[in-house]
């Protein structure tokens, strides 16, 4: 079956590259067309923000629509040598989890913030893949402020997707793991022993706060993606499953057995009504929620230890299975809410199902089955209809507000666009190659910006100039606003895209913070002026505080610290003006520098192992005296006398 | 002072920014001009590689020009979660140093090889600026293969730059330390107890080994950058200085007193005279020598004991200084070698030098005084020429082989191009906003390619769509093929880009490595099939041997692990094709992802601190069944006798 589809995508491919039949002064005006088309000029700004997962590097891009140009890699699960993230003192609590410190994780899926299901960009939601855990990324400043970890789950996939006002944040298992307080059972237990979860995390509609307002258990399925309805089908969630086959090993084989898997429809509301009805359970669960403050520049960690589970397979009327072809990954909601696309990654249909179908089906009770109890919903009462050949490996779904859907399709490199309504497929456009997610601005959402689509592919091959083995992953954008898909451009990204999203970049771009204020920093070691900098040692603990502005520290030369000491640069960052910051870095420490807003206090710890002096310096080229903003710092053996001394510019 | 540059570049800027005097029509057509200069569509490649120093981040990049485009982040001085670099087992000793494991540093510049002062782009070097070390980069894997520590150096920033055969490349101290037994001196003893030193390290001609060849002793000057002498000057190395008022705190003021600093030629050729005749000295020094091997891979680090040292103040005919004004920063030489073009960043003028009448200084004694008994030529006696008035702030000179030079002004933000010969400005054109490094292909080379011209510039503000107060830096892109400098496009970079280097594609993109065969994999936990997968006990190591292709790990169930047992997963790639790799992680680990090319064994370390059953999985999207490639490792208590079991795809 492998082979097939090799073979297949092999045939895509080579019709894509056979030559083009217009003559060569078409093709060359047509490629002119497209580079006005993505040109942005010197001194202009691009259309649309979009923030796009970074795969296995843990991190958010922002890209700029339609340039494709990355204005930054913002560090969220994984450490970030760059700027000190999870390196500095006051970043290491963001990434404590209920296992300690994790340095990486896999971010795949980004959610944008909604407002009736439109885009407000306050925040950028991203999930963790490998260690269970959801993030929150301020987009006034582009900083991760809060990571929640996820108990009770295990390859966090189908998540954070959100509710049309950022009610919840959803995150559900793909992994299912032994529960209770027995977990050392053998894995061929995994029917009785193994189960998955849905989280439900609430989001503080002012502040943004998350908080895990409950988990529902669910079957051991793997849970794939996820969409929430919208208008008419607000309150309801829809999540795809795999391996509903509850296989443990090879799944490569054993979890592609059956002809239809589920989309997992939730009704949350229903939900809510129970736990107001106190028929929620708290349970012992370990799981750190960390929150980054803006005014004190720093982090805290706390473990928590319970969460409120409900077991659907006891409280009726939450949880409903509809049949889907065949193990189905994305599951995606149309800007009217009425219509959930499955997308059955090795399906040759797309089942396109109706919520107003569904909640007849569910009044009629017009079931063909149960799972543990819960209704499983008749395939055909549900359905408004197929896609009929559509391609082949139908992976997501988006949407351009006029009526049309755009599925990715993996195994034939190509994208297809069809009608919603009439389900007729109106064009199809190769991409280079094995597309998985696609994007469409405001896509996912009820007011979607059809002017573009960009395809995230998952093989690059000669698609750039080679880099050896190891290759950036690719992306294509085309132009959508014509009834005809154009390829405009390929760029590369940075680790590996999966979901993104975009949205216009007049939603924020004149909220941006642009420096911290020096009055608001509340950091403990923060200091408001070169006068206050000093050294002060407490036992073996000597913390410098420290100031920086162009183009010198305070104080620059230090003396009195002794091997062993545990030494604490609290680095305050005086500018106070837009795109001054300064880096700290100090010879031989074993960590990454600080890199220091304006406005912002840092930490940085180093604990001397020899005698010496070490020189200190500003890692971020700051003004034309840049390169003599250093200091230095004199080691004197353990148990020395010498004195804590420090100074800057006292006669040479 | 300060205050006035910033109102001088102000002023640039504000001129920059006033409304262009064209019609409309005529501005619209440039920039479809500049549009289609650098599109690069869709299946068609750049013409330059861009090996980009990514500063503060510690990494390179790889670009493409015309078009901008970011093709990889390349590993080198600082971990990289995304791919386990500094994270596996086996590339942990890449970072080790004579201060232990040092996860990050600020790389600052890059060296491609040449052979005959010709880039053969077989390698490209790049600094350490804060912890000093030299690293090499294989430009076939784009793979940082070798990492040598520069052992009595800090600030280690003139640095790496190359002679015309890459016979050494050069690692100079910007900041000097106290050298000898007793380094636990007070810091206003800089004068007597502090000493910088100039390493000449070998690189063998046939694979690229380095070696430290000999050290040269130095005063205690900052040394910012350096050229080799070519063609006529080959023997020689020009070292900027700056501080040579040898001032230790507050440099900005102090540092900044004379008139003129130096341009510092050492004559090589000599050095090695010298060490034949056996006048160097050994000394001891501990640094670590880092070496990745491509067969096994693997890296190892050897720490070395000692380095030989020459004293020029003893040694004559090796150093000889020339007056420069005004802390001087770049130094180049012309691709003749007969001009060296020292730029003062403080100075209004910007000096040539010849190399003609340089050797003829020193054949007349034309000094004017001298530095611990090492003579300093007359400027006048030197000097070629001056360019007059060429703007505030000169950095760094660039040529395009057609006798032009191109010189960057950081205090008036602008390039300038003159005439060598002639001195006379022909050209200028703004850069927003204060540039440094500037670069052409080819360009510090004796055959430059004269088309493109990249300005990296070190505030960005409003050029991009606002991220907060971090913001990317800034490169632009200049046609130089004209007599006029046509800005065409603004691109965001990775990390603090320094300098760059960039060479015609053509030159490696046929010789890449793919993927890497696995009957050369020298591995010792390689393996060579899947029929070797396995799991072994030793004491309270386990050693998981792993395979992976599309898509299935072997073994996918484990038992038999127990609480604190050290776990080694040795996953070998059994793909054999470009463009595979292959993922790892386990839920939980405190360590990054193994990202495992084609061909390759990877190991990740993990103890598990509890019971329990813990999932693992591909992380990097491999085929239609990828989200299928997963597994399970059951945990039991310390002390348990479950017995170690492993298998895939077993009867379910």
């Amino acid at each position: 079956m492998k082979t097939k589809f090799w073979l297949l995508a092999g045939a895509a491919i080579a019709i894509a590259f056979a030559p083009g039949c217009k003559p060569k002064g078409a093709q060359s005006a047509l490629s002119g067309d497209a580079a006005s088309k993505v040109y942005v000029a010197p001194g202009q700004h691009d259309e649309f923000y979009n923030i796009v997962s970074g795969g296995f590097n843990g991190q958010m891009s922002v890209v700029g629509l339609p340039s494709g140009r990355v204005f930054k890699i913002l560090p969220v699960f994984s450490v970030h040598p760059e700027n000190g993230w999870g390196f500095s003192e006051e970043s290491k609590p963001m990434l404590n989890t209920a296992h300690g410190f994790v340095p990486w994780d896999d971010l795949h899926h980004i959610a944008i913030s909604t407002t009736n299901a439109e885009h407000d960009a306050r925040w950028a939601f991203g999930n963790a893949n490998n260690t269970p855990r959801i993030a929150r990324v301020d987009l006034t400043s582009f900083k991760t402020v809060e990571i929640l970890e996820i108990p009770n789950s295990a390859g966090n996939h189908s998540s954070p997707f959100i509710t049309e006002n950022t009610e919840y944040v959803v995150a559900g298992t793909r992994f299912s793991v032994p529960t209770g307080d027995n977990r050392d059972v053998p894995i061929d237990t995994y029917k009785e022993n193994f189960r998955g979860t849905i989280s439900f995390i609430s989001v503080d509609k002012d502040h943004g706060d998350m908080d895990i307002a409950f988990q529902l258990e669910a079957p051991p399925f793997n849970f794939d993606l996820a969409r929430a309805g919208k208008k008419k089908s607000h309150g309801w969630f829809f999540f795809s499953t795999y391996n509903t086959e509850m296989a443990h090993t090879l799944l490569e084989v054993n979890a592609s057995q059956k002809d239809k898997d589920f989309i997992m429809a939730v009704n949350w509301k229903k939900a809510e009504e129970y736990i107001k009805a106190g028929k929620g359970k708290k349970v012992k669960a370990k799981y750190a929620h960390n929150k980054w403050n803006e005014d004190t520049h720093m982090a805290t960690s706390v473990i928590k230890e319970e969460v409120l589970s409900l077991d659907p397979r006891e409280l009726k009327d939450i949880i409903y299975f509809i049949p889907c072809p065949k193990s189905p990954h994305g599951t995606d909601t149309d800007p009217s809410g009425e219509y959930i696309i499955g997308s059955g990654k090795l399906a040759a249909i797309i089942p396109v199902f109706s919520f107003t179908k569904m909640l007849a089906a569910i009044e009629n009770e017009d079931f063909e089955g149960s799972v543990d109890g819960m209704p499983v919903l008749r395939y055909e009462s549900v359905l408004h209809g197929e896609v009929e050949k559509p391609g082949l490996g139908p992976l997501h779904t988006e949407f351009d507000g006029k009526g049309n859907a755009y599925t990715s399709m993996f195994v034939s490199s190509e994208v297809v666009k069809w009608n919603i309504e009439t389900l007729q497929v109106l064009d199809r456009v190769p991409t280079y190659y094995s597309v998985g997610h696609l994007m469409i601005p405001g896509g996912p959402t009820g007011k979607p910006h059809g002017k573009y689509m960009v395809a995230y592919n998952k093989i690059t091959k000669d698609r750039y100039l080679p880099t050896g083995p190891e290759l950036a992953h690719s992306a294509q954008l085309y132009d959508i606003s014509g009834d005809k898909m154009q390829l405009l451009l390929d760029f590369p990204t940075i680790g590996e895209p999966h979901y993104a999203e975009a949205f216009p970049a007049s939603l924020i771009k004149d909220k941006q913070v642009k420096f911290y204020p020096l009055e608001n920093n509340n950091h403990p070691r923060a200091l408001k002026g070169i006068n206050d900098a000093r050294v002060e040692r407490d036992g073996n603990k000597v913390h410098i505080y420290m100031t920086t502005i162009r183009s010198n520290f305070r104080p620059d030369n230090i003396e009195g610290i002794r091997v062993g000491d545990e030494v604490y640069f609290h680095v305050t960052n005086l500018e106070q003006d837009w795109d001054v910051p300064h880096g700290f870095a100090i010879k031989g420490a074993n960590t990454a520098e600080l890199l220091v807003m304006p406005g912002e206090t840092a930490t940085l710890k180093w604990v001397p192992d020899r005698v010496g002096v070490f020189p200190f310096y500003c890692t971020d080229f700051c003004s034309a005296l840049h390169q003599e903003m250093q200091g230095y710092l004199r080691v004197s053996p353990a148990g020395s006398s010498t004195a804590i001394k420090y100074s800057t510019g006292e006669a040479e």
